[in-house]
């Protein structure tokens, strides 16, 4: 069994990579919403913070009524409670990776957590 | 407070976004190689399984002796014992992420930790 895990992720609707690559402390997919399309439902979580980082294209997040601009580049963390929901422009889709990872669950990282040879 | 933070990345060797966005549950790079260069050690972690996704460019992993091709759209996920080392190829440089969370931490997910309204 190797010690590591690797896949190509095509261009698609939606990608979840949890089975994938075995993944065990996290979910992640990547998402593609075509041009004046959104996720169609709004949803929150119970223990899990996200991440959302935006690939390509703009659109909007509407997080607990707030509406927050997207472009790539950015970076979002929003926590388990907040109600979210992301929509596409209307001209340009929008590209994004969401990740879920449980709120409060990391310890040491990076320096505090390498080992360094 | 809000239960959301957002934050632009602009390109560069290295941006960490813990202390950007107030994550809880990850450590999250954007790190950028040019052609030719690599990461300058070896390492491996204690507790935090790492997800790299390629975004631009091409390189090559050394995982446990291992060479691993890497190109844009390729998700690898690496266990915390075993040793790495990332190159850019020579003619062209890599973009990649690097997401640390720690290994088994994840419970629910996706649709047995969202709350769907």
């Amino acid at each position: 069994m190797n010690n590591f895990k690797k896949a190509g992720v095509a261009d698609g609707a939606r990608s979840e990579l949890h089975e994938v690559l075995g993944l065990t402390g996290a979910e992640i997919s990547v998402n593609t919403l075509p041009a004046g399309a959104s996720v169609p439902f709004v949803h929150s979580h119970k223990q899990n913070e996200e991440i959302y980082a935006i690939l390509e294209g703009e659109g909007t997040a509407v997080i607990d009524g707030k509406r927050v601009g997207l472009k790539s580049g950015d970076w979002i963390k929003i926590s388990p409670s907040a109600k979210r929901q992301f929509f596409a422009s209307d001209k340009i889709g929008l590209k994004f990776i969401c990740i879920q990872v449980k709120e409060n669950s990391l310890e040491g990282y990076t320096m505090t957590d390498a080992v360094v040879y």
